[in-house]
């Protein structure tokens, strides 16, 4: 059985965009990696797949838009994807996966950031040309992670206007 | 600050469908809705909104298909849905909330598991009338939670095969 991949605390992930230069294990990796494979897919279909980028070169290519230009500090990039013709929920799954890689990194104390990518077809052909990805596979998003040079605190965004009871 | 939300292992996080009758708490309800509301979404925009279910006869009622069975068992339903016209991004965000709800409740000793319902539209609007939700809003998914009848020992379902490094 597989080592625990504990979150001490889940308000603790905030989107983390300012890295130090020390790089990412590969142990650590392979955690991220565990953490993402054990999300929850519709019938268990696992519609989704990794690209590991720690090749600076890469990682600057891959600054597709302005909002992923924290990709030019953060020394990994974890690009989740996801196989359309495996499962009609591949969006969902993926996205599972992404939290997971989220909350599994804040645990290490590794610092993170979602960078969307799906739906947009331009964004998604850009981000595919720079890493080879076959035309039926889609890059639902990039994560910028890297040891963080920015602290924020934890913190939830709940509020009861959210929220009904029994019915709408 | 809120008082944190601890996850003692990502990988304890199973698919759970046998639930007794002991309810979840209203103090447990209203942490397992901090987790879903910390988690991030596309510029902050917090597509997202969720119906809290506790009354038998709509969790019954509740169940659209045979998947959703173990509705008949579990003590509280959290129907998560996303608005579209508030972000093109809504299904991962409505999505990362959904597993931060999965995560915090195995981190309270609850079980629960997800049950798909968007893209499909008949499943939609099964949901959307049996709660009173608008037309504009979308259910994303359904979870069932309670106190678990079955225990799943912890997994990660890596594999190597979906992992591809510096390109595909």
């Amino acid at each position: 059985m597989p080592a625990p991949i504990p979150v001490p605390d889940i308000l603790a992930r905030r989107s983390i965009r300012a890295f130090t230069d020390q790089p990412v294990t590969e142990a650590q990796i392979t955690r991220l990696l565990e953490a993402a494979m054990a999300a929850p897919s519709a019938r268990n279909t696992k519609p989704w797949s990794f690209v590991v980028v720690t090749e600076r070169e890469t990682l600057n290519r891959l600054i597709f838009k302005d909002a992923a230009g924290m990709l030019a500090q953060a020394t990994l990039c974890i690009v989740v994807c996801g196989e359309p013709k495996l499962s009609e929920y591949w969006v969902q799954d993926a996205a599972a996966a992404t939290e997971n890689i989220l909350l599994a990194a804040t645990g290490m104390g590794l610092g993170s950031v979602w960078i969307g990518v799906h739906p947009h077809p331009d964004s998604e052909q850009a981000v595919r040309d720079t890493l080879d990805i076959p035309a039926h596979i889609h890059p639902l998003c990039l994560i910028a992670i890297g040891h963080p040079a920015e602290t924020k605190p934890p913190r939830t965004q709940y509020d009861a206007a959210c929220v009904h009871r029994e019915r709408w």
